[in-house]
Order: C-alpha cells, then sequence, then structure tokens
C-alpha cells in the first residue's frame, strides 16, 4: 500500500496523463462492474469483519448501512453499469467564437483532474464515487470511515482489477488506507495534488472540511427546508405536501423541518395538518410527528411549544417547527435567515406571490405547490448524484456528472501576436 | 462608518431582498458613472493625500498606479458606462424539463448574493469591482489596500450616491473601513455572510486567502506560462510570437516566463530567438531580455545558466528561461509540471502536435500557434474581466459577468408528491 503523500503524487501524475476516450472509460466502468460481481465473495468476507468489529460499537441504522449481502454488491454494479450508460460530460463545446484578427477561442468542458472523497459507512459509496469519477475523467481518491475500510479496500481492488483487466492504470482509483484523522486533514491541504474535495456525510464532517480545507471544496447537505402556507394556498394541497415532505422519509436532507403558516389561514389550517400528522397516523399505528409550535400556533393546537433553536435545527426525525407569520414578507425573512438554502417551498393559487416567493428565496432548490423531497439528481434530469451542494460556487443543488467537470479555453491561431 | 462585523449584516440583509430588475441595474449604473464625474475634484483631493502619505514608501510604479486625475476618472465612469451595456447574466434559463408527473424544473441563473474583493492599490478597481458586482445583481464589499483608501473611500461615496439618486440603496456598495489585516482576516472567516471572496493582487495576497479563507473563494493570477516550440514549428511564427508574449507587456500574468524547444529544431531555432530577443533589442536602445539557459540551449548560445528555481519563478520582467527537450512528451511533462496552468501554449505546424498538446495540458487557456498575451475577459468575448482564475472550480480563466453568478433550480408544481 502507499501512504497518502504517494497516493498524491500517484493520483497527480496520472491525471497530468492524455484524457481517455468515452469509449475507453464505458468500457472501463463495464470492467468494474464485472470485476465487483465476480469478487462478491471476498467483499462479504472482508464486509463480516467490518460489521464484527462495529457491533455494540455503531448504532443499528448505522450498521445496516454497512451491511452487504450479494444483492447490494449486484446493485452497486448496476449503479456502475448506469452510469457507463450516460451521456460523457467532457469534451462539450461550450461555447465558440473567432475573433477579427482569426483567432478562433473555443471554451470547453474537461475533466477536473484529481477528485478526492471523504465519507463515512456506507460501503456502497466507494463504487459510486469511483464509477461517476471515472466517467467525468477524473482520478478519485477515496477516504473512507475506519468502520467500512476493509469493505472499501476489497471493492476498490475489484475496481482496480476491472481496470487492469482492460488497459487502463489502477491509478485512477486510491483508497487511503490512513483511516486517522491526519490522512483527511493531509487531503484538505493537499494544494496542487487536490483539484475539488467533496465531504459526505453528516454535519461534523462537512463543518471539519469548511473550516480546514485550503483545496477548493464543496459544502455539501445539511437541509433546513422550509414549507410556507400562504393565505392563498389550496389547504388540502398543503396538507398532502407537508405530509409527503415530513414523513416520506425524515431522515434525509430534502425533507421538511420547519412549516410557517400564513395568520390569515392558520385557525382553518393548523387542525387539519395536526389531524393528518398526528391522529390519523396515531391511528395508523405510525409514528405520530411531534409539533414544535411558536406561541400562535400553540394558541390554536395542542404541541410543545417551540425554543427559537427549534427552527435552525435539522431533525431529520418525525419533529416539525410550526410558526404563524403576518405576511409573504415575514415568510421571506424568515426563510432567508433560518433556511440552510437546501430546499424550500411556497403553497398558494396566487400567481404573485409565487414569483415573489421564487426569485427572492435563495436557495438551491425553490418550489412552488410541491414537496420538497424531490431535490434528487436522478429527479432533476442529472443521472446521477454525487451530493447536493448547499453552497453557491460552482454546483448548487444536486452535483451530477457535469458538475464533477471544468472547463478550458483552446485557442488556435496562425501565428497572432497581441497588437 | 460601519465596524466590519455591521458590514457583513447589512451586505447580506440587502442581498436577501428580491433581486433588482435589468433596468434598475442599468439605470443605477449610469447614476454611479455622473456622481463619480460629479465628485471628480473631491476624489482628486482625497486622492493627493494618499499619493503625499505613499511617497517615499512605495515604489514609483506602484504610485503611477495610485495615481489619479481627471482623465483616469472620466476612464473609470466609461467603465462603468460600459458595464451598463452589457447583458444581464441572471435571469438566463440555463435548462428546462418536465417530468412525467407534471413537476417543471428550470434552472435558471441569478445573483451569487455578496461578493468581497480584496484588492492593493489601484483605485480603479474601486469602481470596476463595483460596476461589475451591482451589473450581476449581487452586493460588494470592498476592502481596498491602506495606500488608496481615502481615494477609495471617496470613490464609493460618489458611487453611493449614484445609488441613491435612482432609489437604490447605497447598501449595495460597501468599503471596509479598517485596512489592518484584521479586516481581511474577517472577510476570509465570514461563513454565512459573504458568498464569494476575489482576491486582486500579488502573490502575497492570493496565498493568504487560499490559506486562510473557510468562505468560497477563487484563486486568481499567478502566471508562469510556456511557449513549446515543436520540432514541426514555423521558425519565424515562433520567434515572432515568443517576442510578443515575453517583451509586449513583460508585468502582466499572461506573458511568457519559460520558453521549451525541440531538440530538433534547437539548433536552429535558439539563435534566432536570440537575435530578436537581445541583439535587435539593444540595437533599437530598448531592454534587451535576460537569457536563462538550460545546459543544453547554453552550449548553443549565450546567455546566463539557469538554476532550477528559474523554471518555477514568475519573473514578471525581461528575463525567460530556456530549455531544450527531447519530445512533445518531455515538454507536456515540464508544463504539467511546472505551470500554474494560466495560459500555455505549442507552436507547431503538425497537426497531431498540436491537438495531443491541447487535449492534455491541463490550463485554462491552450493555445495552437499564438501568442499567451490573449487570455484576457474583453479577447474571449467576456465584455469585462474581474479577474483571472487558475483554478478549476466554478471559474476558470477570465471571469466575466457570468462567472460572478450562481443558479438556483426553480421547480413549478400543482400538488406533485413523491412516491
Amino acid at each position: 500500500m502507499m501512504n497518502t503523500q504517494e497516493i498524491l503524487i500517484q493520483a497527480k501524475r496520472e491525471s497530468n496523463k492524455a484524457p481517455y476516450s468515452t469509449e475507453e472509460k464505458n468500457t472501463a466502468l463495464r470492467a468494474m462492474a464485472k470485476a465487483l460481481i465476480d469478487h462478491t465473495d471476498d467483499i462479504l468476507s472482508k464486509n463480516k469483519i467490518d460489521i464484527e468489529n462495529a457491533k455494540n460499537k455503531i448504532s443499528e441504522v448505522m450498521l445496516d448501512r454497512l451491511y452487504l449481502d450479494a444483492s447490494r454488491i449486484k446493485d452497486m454494479a448496476k449503479g456502475i453499469l448506469d452510469v457507463s450508460k450516460l451521456p460523457d460530460p467532457t469534451g462539450r463545446i461550450l461555447s465558440t467564437h473567432t475573433l477579427e484578427n482569426g483567432l478562433i477561442v473555443n471554451k470547453i468542458s474537461v475533466p477536473m483532474g484529481v477528485i478526492a472523497i471523504i465519507y463515512e459507512s456506507r460501503p456502497n459509496v466507494t463504487s459510486d464515487a469511483a464509477a461517476l469519477t471515472i466517467k467525468a475523467g477524473s482520478v478519485c481518491i477515496l477516504r473512507s470511515g475506519k468502520e467500512a475500510w476493509n469493505s472499501a479496500n476489497a471493492i476498490v481492488k475489484a475496481l482496480q482489477e476491472g481496470l487492469e483487466n482492460v488497459g487502463m492504470s489502477k491509478n485512477r482509483i486510491h483508497l487511503i488506507e490512513d483511516t486517522t484523522r491526519q490522512s483527511s486533514y493531509d487531503l484538505m491541504k493537499a494544494n496542487g495534488y487536490v483539484d475539488l474535495l467533496i465531504p459526505r456525510g453528516g454535519k461534523g464532517l462537512i463543518q471539519s472540511v469548511i473550516q480546514n480545507a485550503t483545496v477548493p471544496c464543496i459544502e455539501t447537505g445539511t437541509g433546513i427546508c422550509h414549507i410556507y402556507v400562504d393565505k392563498d394556498a389550496n389547504l388540502d394541497k398543503a396538507v398532502k405536501i407537508i405530509e409527503n415532505a415530513k414523513t416520506q422519509r425524515p431522515s434525509v436532507c430534502n425533507a421538511e423541518e420547519v412549516c410557517l403558516v400564513h395568520k390569515d389561514i392558520a385557525q382553518d389550517f393548523l387542525p387539519k395538518l395536526k389531524e393528518v400528522l398526528v391522529e390519523q397516523r396515531k391511528a395508523q399505528d405510525k409514528i405520530p410527528v411531534e409539533l414544535r409550535l411558536d406561541p400562535i400556533a400553540h394558541q390554536i393546537i395542542d404541541g410543545t411549544l417551540a425554543t427559537d433553536e427549534d427552527f435552525d435545527t435539522e431533525f431529520l426525525d418525525y419533529i416539525l417547527a410550526i410558526k404563524v407569520v403576518d405576511s409573504i414578507e415575514e415568510a421571506i425573512e424568515h426563510i432567508q435567515e433560518h433556511s440552510t438554502h437546501h430546499s424550500d417551498a411556497i403553497i398558494s393559487e396566487n400567481e404573485q406571490a409565487q414569483t415573489k416567493f421564487s426569485s427572492t428565496i435563495d436557495s438551491a432548490a425553490v418550489y412552488i405547490n410541491a414537496s420538497t423531497r424531490f431535490t434528487d439528481g436522478g429527479v432533476f434530469g442529472l443521472g446521477c448524484e454525487m451530493g447536493i451542494s448547499t453552497q453557491k460556487l460552482h454546483a448548487r443543488g444536486p452535483m451530477g456528472l457535469e458538475e464533477l467537470c471544468t472547463y478550458k479555453y483552446i485557442i488556435k491561431g496562425n501565428g497572432q501576436i497581441r497588437e
């Protein structure tokens, strides 16, 4: 195995080579998928070691994320094949023009170079991230959480074998051996070697990257998503959308955490909402949603009295903070200040209100009369997803293959000089 | 005046408001240009203070950059008017598609939010940066070098008066009062307030931003630009292009610093190059170029023997490092390793060599048979330039108005929920 510094040097050297063609990359992806299936037994035996080591140390949910079986490996291989079928994001002419002096200036999409990904204990991220990076023409450096390291190592060995089987260098996919904090730190400071660093995981990991990275990185993930129910909302629609956004899968970043309700319809709306989120769910033996209410909402329906903190918390659970607002302006102001700018929605039949909201709210995805749960690379037509950016530089919202690329200018002349 | 923290709060609050229309922004720019002219006397008297304070402390070149007169202020005003005539970079529909369930997903270019610019002693950067930011729909925070602060303050006051004359908030343009390092540091760490930080200045400033910023930033500037003269080069073209790239304006980032010459033509080419860069310039009473030669070039022509460092130095002067290479592969490898990835060129009549070079070299601008001096926002058709990015995230090469914007998704439905 190579140490982190050696990996950085090898990765940069590899990315400095001439780019592979679309067909070469797709052939490699197919070979990676095949090698993954071929090595199922080995991967499962290494995964067993990770599971044994992790038992009693991590939660049941985390253990399930770590667990692999033959069917999950098949899914991972299918994921790689799916990526092989996506269009090549590189080599597109983004713009072209010819100057008066005859110079032709072409702006062309090209690979990013070296992409490092720091993630936690999901072994499937290993194959997903590697496949997307290969398709985007880049070299990837993977830094897996230590709980999943044996699984990740077995997966990477299989993927590298797949690359070599079709004559591509195995140096296009690297796994960092050191699973201490030091190796994450080394990647964050690897200026000149890492062109893009993407953290995939919880808030702690993401904040550590934002605070420490000197290489270009993308902030992903945290979603405090709002739904504002306007005075001109269709209340039935609003209830159904909020039920979906809050309860369909509360643990994900595009789930709703805060509901703002216009005062004119609060008296009507809040009991309807409580009926669906609390009473009906109880009757159906489902987990009821805990409502955390501001003082005005609390006068209308029963629930916990909310603290200020509840309006700045990503619950990722069956909890919803509710606040009554005097106007759409107050709703917008609240969202601009408290949102993580991931996904926010307005429910209103009033076109003026819709436009005011969608043009002013500064979030990656702004919804009109729909659930926030749709923020996803697949849904948005990107074909795949490397994460969801909540920053504004380079990529915003779901990151697909195009967002893993950069561009360069190629200028062709016949002796032109600048006067 | 407000302190830095107050400015950050005001700027974010301003950027959270509904965006201005194209016409409102253009009206504001025209008013800014007029106010600048109207306040010529005040700006010149404040500039005189800066000049007096700086005398004997900074070089003649720097003093000239700091110096303003009525004609330079007119140029600044004209620059603002030029920006008012450029197309609005926001509000463009970048992609649109309708899902099977009827959801319409639009990707739209929108303002970045708050853009902070840290720069040095050129007062014209103050009006340039403010104009571009206003046109891009963002709020700007300017942090001028202390030598130019009185000039910058007078300029900003005029620009703010222009904004207020047409009913736009003066909070769209801020100048930081504190000119100690602390205020730069405050901007670099202003997560949640600054959406994009751009350093404009020397290597020290840029490196300080890269090392310390936790807000998204763009690395600009440094150019160690290479020209490779291939064995199939037209040697007369090559001499003319290198003469232009090296001597037309050696102090700028797109000037050539290193020349690589294929061994097969070195014997022919190097004496021709020396004739033009050294002998002819001496005869014309121009500063001759100092040639720093690797051992093989040194056997062919006279000059200084180069050190390793000479091949990693941005001279910004009449100095050229020259190395003889065995092959195009060696040239590419050298450039990949030593370039700052700003602008690099190949001189060759061989199409295969041109393609190999342009597809492999990982630089913002790759030239075929033309001078590197063309890397410029105006030349590339961007209409203007906020700096030249040498990183790969978000913007690469010259940054125009589009590169100062981000995008968001606006998703319109009629009650869609996720299954």
